[in-house]
This record gives structure tokens, sequence and C-alpha cells, in this order.
């Protein structure tokens, strides 16, 4: 591996050789080409095991997939030039574990100053359906929607386009025929594709009229519209980022394959229940032209309100469930979190989620939501306890990367013997300051699991609603015996990182993430209290630190560069060696 | 009118009398029959326009119907011996204005003490087809589950009963063939009935199997079930409370009735997307057996948390719109807020509301929610001001009812012209204590409508969510043209009401229900705040006091004691003078 100084070299070598290049009219001079934006990752409110930007504002995580060497892309819509949405670019990362990221050139930019490049997805062409790639298998396409906007600022229209890289999703070309799906609506977004068998399919949003449109390709250029899926579930104003993906049913317990089904996921911002930007899926049937949902019932990913416009990686996943990443914000208050002014970024994504599918009693197919395996950051156990009533404290003050996985079991609980007050609380919070957030199980009521981010003074926003809570009751829980079996088990796994808590509920049946901004010194106590369990309760906790995913690229000033070496540990056979590290325009398409 | 100590003396009297009467063995002694619970409604969070019941603990509205006079009759789930939920019997109260409330004798009791009388509904039986009333065309039939509970606590199965009544309503005997619908469930419940060409149409709640059962039956005793509507919807953890009603279909602007449709409405609860109850709706098609709705879409009736079970009224509405009372609560907290511990009552019901349908654009058809004709409590102006930017401060501790009706419509904004900043703030506070109800709307994002109980504080409680919001934006709104109009309308109507803030955005096209606890004096100030409009936006403020529904009730000990009269003057030809004032149970039943 290169050290630090041998990176920071070779970054201002290409920055410097960038500059001499063929840079295409349209690209903002302020923008880097051909080198990774820096960006500093030390800041209180940076988490540390999860993406976020080196700078600037991020929303919608694009393009996402993992090549045949086990490396996952991320791309990510990106304004490279301030800390608010606009000017969007895909910026680009690359991991190997899902937690350690590496920063890389942004990898789409705008064809002109007012053709921002909107959401969209990514696919590895191996056939070469495309005719891109006449001599390679990991011909890498993206496709994505153009967003036109005329010179008063209006908005033209949305049209689809494609690009291709030919190093591995690297650097990108536009198509010379673009728009592959051409409209006159200024509201026709995220496509996002897949390969059905023997052809390619993409759903893509008329996104006020509520319509996920299904179109089919034989080689990613020209597209026919196949079918609508219209007006269903929670409509809020628009429908955002449709994802289609083909999904394991599995059986609870055993984590057995059963059958397998696709997935219908829709983004509805604004005018979610609980404000803004929510995301909401349909399990159903899919025959490569129409879509049809296994019922009428409106199902959402998350039960609190910071979590958007997620979308699946594209390829083989180690176990073949579906994995996302998700935007972990709320367009509410995206550009407001203070993020911005104290570290000079905005938004990060979720952690890498695990999904598929299982029956729940009554209720149907539901959506299982894990966290993807965290060994890669999980550091030392900072405490292992059992106990019936009582708690446990952990200062975890010294945990340099502030982050924590906690997680807890409550085992045959008496649901016959629950009192008023039978609760277990999990709270983080800060001796010194009193902040603190507050999650738990209120077993006396109808058995919800809580969440409580208001008294974390750092950010003050009519729209930052405080609480949240599910209700996984044990008769809609697989886990659990429905009532009136005697004894219930619950768990709970959560990650706290820095300013964002994700936790999962009886096996992932539930998950909900939370921004969280302390306004002052970080959260550094974590306490878990076992009150009024009925006798028999065995509540069983374990707490670990986790190591940050990115001290280990930062240099002495706290910089972490990102990667300059793409192109020789990369770039593909078809990759020349002076290739430009920016995005090219192809051809005479004007848009 | 006969003054207060007159109807306290008769009190007395029929009390004492209702004592010697022949009291079903099954009452408990506790409860009082033939007189009307009494109860003071001058406590601080007492809602002065809002029906409360006179003491205890209420929770969904039953039975509603509007007779052939126009009296509004509402029974409710009451707990007449405690301020938390359980021994479950009607309540009843009559209106001529759905404002002022006479308390009624409790009207259902529970058969068994084992037995308490869930949630239902009632029907007029004008042409006699139950054989209840060979002499008359107001004989009035209840349908209700009775919950059997065994010796040891567990829930046995929930059967539908019908109890029918010659006066009126006032009085009830159970039917000597219940259970008219039998189950071998323990979630079987809530049943609303309604007249359908020729025959009477059942809807009851499979609760924990997400199924809407729709049964029809000739003459209210022998029912048929005819279909199921299933899995719709966000589920929650179990449906109740279904309501089918015919509904006109209006234009927005005339209010022109163009077509009639019927709306399914669902409550679930808990699991709604803000925690605990939720109510969700379903316009559709009924051909008398079947319901079908007209798109996959979920729809909900409030935007914040405080409005379940709501039920339409059975009978002939002024305009024939659908006119619905709900339950100002929520299952997450409404046996532990305030009212109880300080003032020794707990929930009161909605403003009376009038719903009927439009097409909004792209959205299809909703719901407008407009507060009933207030006239009958409207008091003086307070205030009315049109300005541009500025603000109106409005002391109203003068007010004595504590209550009031704010308009606030804002007209010819340029929305290219709108800034960050943008808002419209009425904030209702004490200037004494600081505490502070805060609603606007913030132009400058998703312009959404938001609420924020947060600042006041008398009720801890970790499911108690501070913020909701809304978003109107024009183009979902029928009241404004779409976007890019350079110009739009919003209205706010709102009733503030001691603990509880009704708020109706853009003509009903969004409402909520929001229950709020000072923790010291009332609030006593509105301020309605207008900031960075751009020029041109004309803002105009209208302040009104409203009066007591319940003071002209009052003795000189702030108590109401309810309607000692109704024999005399509600009773009909076939009740006998000497009619027991308690509900008797005819015949051997046993359940």
């Amino acid at each position: 591996m290169l050290s630090l100084t041998t990176i920071a070299a070779a970054i201002g070598l290409l920055a410097a050789t960038g500059a001499t290049q063929d840079v295409s009219t349209y690209v903002n001079a302020a923008v880097p080409t051909g080198v990774p934006v820096a960006g500093n990752y030390t800041g209180d409110l940076r988490p540390q095991i999860h993406f976020s930007p080196p700078k600037f504002f991020m929303n919608d995580p694009n393009g996402m997939f993992v090549d045949a060497n086990g490396t996952w892309h991320v791309y990510y819509q990106y304004n490279p030039t301030g800390s608010t949405a606009g000017n969007q670019h895909w910026g680009h990362a690359t991991s190997q574990d899902l937690y350690h990221w590496i920063n890389q050139p942004i990898a789409l930019f705008p064809p002109t100053k007012n053709t921002p490049v909107f959401s969209g997805s990514a696919v590895i062409d191996v056939n070469n359906t495309s005719g891109f790639f006449p001599n390679q298998n990991n011909g890498v396409v993206a496709i994505t929607t153009l967003a036109h906007y005329n010179e008063d600022g209006t908005a033209g229209t949305q049209t689809q386009a494609i690009a291709y890289s030919h190093d591995g999703g690297f650097t990108f070309q536009y198509y010379n025929g673009n728009p592959v799906i051409n409209s006159a609506s200024s509201q026709f977004r995220d496509p996002k594709v897949i390969w059905y068998e023997d052809h390619w399919v993409a759903v893509i949003s008329y996104a006020q009229e509520f319509v996920i449109g299904f179109f089919t390709s034989p080689d990613l250029k020209s597209w026919t519209h196949a079918s609508n899926f219209s007006t269903y579930g929670l409509l809020g104003t628009q429908y955002e980022c449709p994802n289609i993906v083909q999904i394991p049913v599995r059986d609870f317990k055993t984590k057995e394959k059963t059958d397998t089904k696709f997935l219908l996921t829709i983004s509805a911002q604004p005018g979610a229940p609980l404000g803004g930007s929510i995301t909401e899926y349909f399990p159903g049937d899919f025959n490569g032209t129409h879509f049809t949902p296994l019922d009428g019932a409106t199902r959402l990913t998350d039960f609190a309100k910071d979590n958007y416009a997620a979308q699946y990686f594209y390829g083989n996943t180690p176990d073949g469930n579906a994995i996302n990443l998700g935007w972990a914000s709320n367009w509410q208050y995206a550009q407001q979190v203070p993020t911005g002014n104290r570290e000079g970024w905005r938004s990060s994504l979720t952690l890498p989620r695990v999904n598929y599918l299982t029956y729940a009693p009554r209720i149907g197919l539901i959506m299982v939501d894990e966290v993807y395996d965290l060994s890669p950051v999980m550091d030392q156990e900072l405490n292992s306890t059992k106990m019936g009533n009582g708690d446990v404290v952990v200062d975890y003050s010294g945990v340099d990367s502030g982050a924590l996985y906690v997680e807890v079991n409550v085992t045959n609980i008496n649901t016959r013997q629950i009192q008023q007050y039978t609760t277990l609380n999990i709270t983080f919070s800060n001796p010194n300051t009193g902040e603190a957030l507050y999650t738990g199980f209120y077993f006396g009521g109808d058995t919800p699991f809580f969440i409580n981010r208001g008294a974390v003074k750092g950010f003050d926003n009519i729209f930052f609603t405080d609480k949240f809570s599910v209700s996984p009751s044990t008769s809609t829980s697989p886990s659990s015996s429905p009532l009136p079996d005697r004894t219930a088990n619950w768990t709970m796994k959560a990650v706290i990182d820095r300013s964002i808590l994700e936790v999962f509920i009886n096996q992932g049946v539930h998950s909900a993430t939370v921004l969280f901004f302390p306004e002052g010194e970080p959260l550094s106590q974590c306490r878990v209290a076992a009150q009024d369990m009925p006798s028999g309760t065995e509540v069983s906790v374990a707490v670990w630190g986790l190591k940050s995913a990115w001290a280990k690229y930062q240099n002495e000033q706290g910089t972490v560069l990102g990667n300059v070496t793409m192109s020789a540990t990369n770039s593909t056979s078809s990759g020349s060696a002076g290739q430009k590290r920016h995005m090219v325009y192809e051809g005479k398409f004007s848009y």
C-alpha cells in the first residue's frame, strides 16, 4: 500500500495533469476531474462507519453495482460546489466490504451547465448486449436522468440517457444516441435497470402522476414501454427512485429459501405521514413486463424518517439476498442539518442492509432489513451482561470512532405478568451536557419500540420530529409466537455513529434510521436498564466499540484524499494509460 | 326552560326513583342508571365546544344517528367508573347543533359483568323491517359488539348483538335472539350499519386478520356474509371501526354535486406511521354486497395523530354530505393524558366534520374535511386584519371559553418570488409561562403546513410526538392552480379549545387534530406573523372568540347535570310514562 504521503503527492500530480487535459467545455471548471475530492472525516458529527461524501452535499445513492471481483460501487447525487442540493453530478466510491469506502473521482458530469445528472442506476453488460464492449465482459452501463433546465431556471424535460464505462465504472462516456427514452415531461426520472431472463427492464417514475413505468430493452439503447404501476400506497406529492429487485423468501427461523418474489420499492416525497420523505415497498410477482403486488397493503421500510431513495445493488450478492443503501436524510431538513455549517458536508448513506422477504403471521410477506456483516469494523467488546432487572452503564468516551454496536436480547418474558412500567430503556447520553438519545421497549402498552431524539439539542428545525415508535407485537413478529403464548422474545440491534442511529428490531422485522446532532460534546455513555420485568425474564446486553472505517485513509491533517491509484489497480485492458479521468461527452447530441 | 335549581331537584327525584326500579342484576351498582352522569366542565383543560364525557374515560363514538326531528345522537365507549379504559358502556348525548350537547343517561349496559359493550352503530328502522316497531317509524336499533371475557380475564369471543329502542334512542332492550352474528373469534368487532336500496349492510372488522367483512340483512336480525375487503392500506396491528357511507362527489369550487361514491374508512392501531392509532379511507364503488376501491392508494383522514375511530352519522344530513365525529386521542397515551389526574375525565370527540369527495389533480378522489357550521358557538370578532408582511397579536385572555376560531387567507403569492424564509406563523402562547403551540406555513420548502406542540409542557410521554406537517402543494390542492402558475392561495381555519387544536388547510383538503396540555396558565395570545412574503401578497386574518357550549348547563358549582327532562321532551308515544330509564335485558339469552 502506498503511504499517505505518496498518495498526496500522486494526487497533486494527477490534479495538475488533469488540468491540462481536454476537458469538456460543459464541465464546471470549479469541479475537480480525474481526481477524488478530498475531505476531512474527523468532525464530531461525521459518521465513521457510514459513507458520507468528502465534502459538500450528497443525496440519493445511484448506479450501485457489485462487480465480478466483489468490489462494491456506489455513485451518488453530488453537488461538488456547495452544501445544499443542486449542480448534480454522480460522485463515486468503491468498497470491498461495504464499510471501508474509497472516494473515487466524480463519475458523471452534467453535459451542459443547465443539465444536472439526476438519479439512476448501472448494470454490468456481461454479454455486450449494448455493443459498447466488444472485447470485455465487465462493461458498465449507467442509465440516468438528465434534467434539462431552461435559461430562466424553469424546468424543461427530464429524459433518460445512458453512459458506458470501459474501465469497470470509473470513467464514463455518454452514448451519442441519447436520450434513450425521450419525454416531454419535466417529471420523469430515476431509472433503475435489472436483467430479467432475456431482456433488460427499467422502472422509471412519472413522478407527479404517481406512475412507475416499466420499460424493456434488448440492448439498453432502445426501450419499449411495457406497463404501468399506478397510484398505490402512500402517494405523498410525488413518486421517486423506484426499484425492482428479485428477492428470496426465507423461513424466518431457519433462513432457508422457500421461494423467490419481486419487490417494488417507491420513495415518496414530500407528504409522508411523518413529514417529508418516505420509502414504501410492495412484494409481488413480475413476469418480465408487468408487476402485480400480492395484496393492497402499504408497507414502509423504516419507522423513522431518515431513510429515503434506497437502491439495491445490481450483481450477485453473497447469499442471494438483496442489499441496499439508502440516503440517510429527509428533504424536510437535509439542506439545513448542522453538519454543513459545522463541518462542510451534508448527508450520509445508511448502513448497508440485507433484505429478504418472510411470511409474518396475519400480515403476509414482509421485508426483513438487517445490517450487513459488521465484522470489518467490529472492535473490542466493552460489556457483556446477563441480568433480569437492573442496569448496565458503558462509558464509551474512550472509543476513538465514537461508534458503537449494541445488541440487547430479552427472552422468556411472561407476557401475562407484564406491568405498566415494564420497560427496557437503552439510552445514549453525555453526562456532562445532559444531551440524550432515548430508545427502548415499553412492554406495558402495545409493546412499542420507541426512539426520542428530542433531548439532543444541536439542531432546531420545525420538521425535525422528535419521537418515533413501532409496534413489534408478538402477533406480527415472525420471531415470536402469537399471544397468548406466555413467553416472548425481543431483540434490538443498534449502531450509533456520532450523528446517526440505526436500529433493527426483532431480527430486522422493523428498522429505523434516525439523525441526531449533539450541540455539545459527543454522546459517550450507553445505559441499558430493565425495569419491572416479570421474574424469569433474561436480558442480555452486549456492547462493542466500532473501528472507524475512515481513519486509515487520513493523513496527518485528518484529510482523506481518496483513491488516486485507480488507474493502476482497477482499470481494465480496454482502458488506455492516458485515459481521461473526467467524463467526456461523446458526439454531438445536444441537450 | 327549567331553572338549574329545578333541574337539580328533578334529578334527585329521578335518581331516587331509579333506585327503586327493577334493575338488571348484571348492572354494576356503582353505575348510575336512568339519570345522566354529572360532570364539571370548568377545568383549564376541558374543551368548551367539543363533546367530552361528564367524567371518567371515553373512547370511540358509537351509534351515531340524526333523527327525523334533527336531533343528533352520539353514543360513546364509556367507562363510568374510572379514568382509564375498561368496563365499556355506551354513554349517550344529544344535540340540536352538534356543539351544544346534553348528557343523557347511559344507554347500553354490559349484560354481564364480564361482557363489556364494545363499539357499534345505530340505525332508524323507519319501515319496521325488524318487527320491533309495529306502531312507530322512529324505532332505533343499535348493533354492537359484546366482548366476552372469561373469569380469568382472558378474551373470549366477540359477537354482534342488537338492541332496540322505542323511545328514539334513549333506552334500549337487547334482542332475545342475540347474537345476531356469532363468531368463534376474539377479534371480530365494531359493526357499522347502513341501508342500501333494499337491505341493510354491516361492515365489521375481523381485526387481526385485516379483513373488513360485509354482511347483509333484510331485518337487522338475520345476517349473511357477503364479501370481504382484505389487507389494504396501512395495516398497523389491527383494523378497527370500519365505516361505509354514501358520499357526494363535488366540484371543489362550486360545491355542485357531480357524482355519488362510497367511502370506506378503517381505523388501524397500534402501528400507525406516527405511532399508535390512525384512520385511513378508500373511495370506491359499492353494489350492495361488494366494495371496490377506485385505486390502490392509501389516504389518511388526519395528518396528526389524535383522530381515531371516527363514525358517520346515520340519517339525512342537511346537504347530503357525510358528517363524522372522531375520538380525539391516540391509544399510545389516551389513558395517561393529564386531564384524568387534574380534572377527572379523559378524551373528547373531534369537532363535527363535514365530508365530501372531490377530484384533486393527479391524486384522484380525496376527502374534504371541513368543520361543521360554527355559528351556534361564534362570539365576537376579536380582530380582522389585512396585511402584506407584518404581524397581528390578539390577546384572548378575556375570552371566557378560552376557545378561538382563526381564519387566515393568503392570496396572490407570486410563487416564483418565494424566499427561503417566506413564512406565515400562527402561534398560540401564554406570554407569562412561555408555553406555545406553533403552527404555520413554511412556503420556502415544499410548502408544508406545520404544527409543533413541543413547547407546551403539561404532558410528558414517550409517544407524545411533537411535530406534524403536511404538504398542501399547489399541484395537489384543488383550490389552487398547478405550478408554475405565478399566484397561489392558501387558507387555514383553526379552532383552538383549551387542550385541543383542529386545523383545516386549504378548505379542508388537509386536516389535523392535535392535543396539547399547558402545564401552567391557559394559552391566551394568538399571533399571526407574515414574513418575507413576495410583494403583492395579501394576508387576511380574522380571529373570533367562541362561546362555551357547556357553560349554559352549569349550576353555581360549575356542575353540568345533564338531561333529566328527557322523558317529557323526547319520549315517543310508545314509551310508557313509567318506562325504566336504565337498560334492561330482555329474555334469557345467555352470553
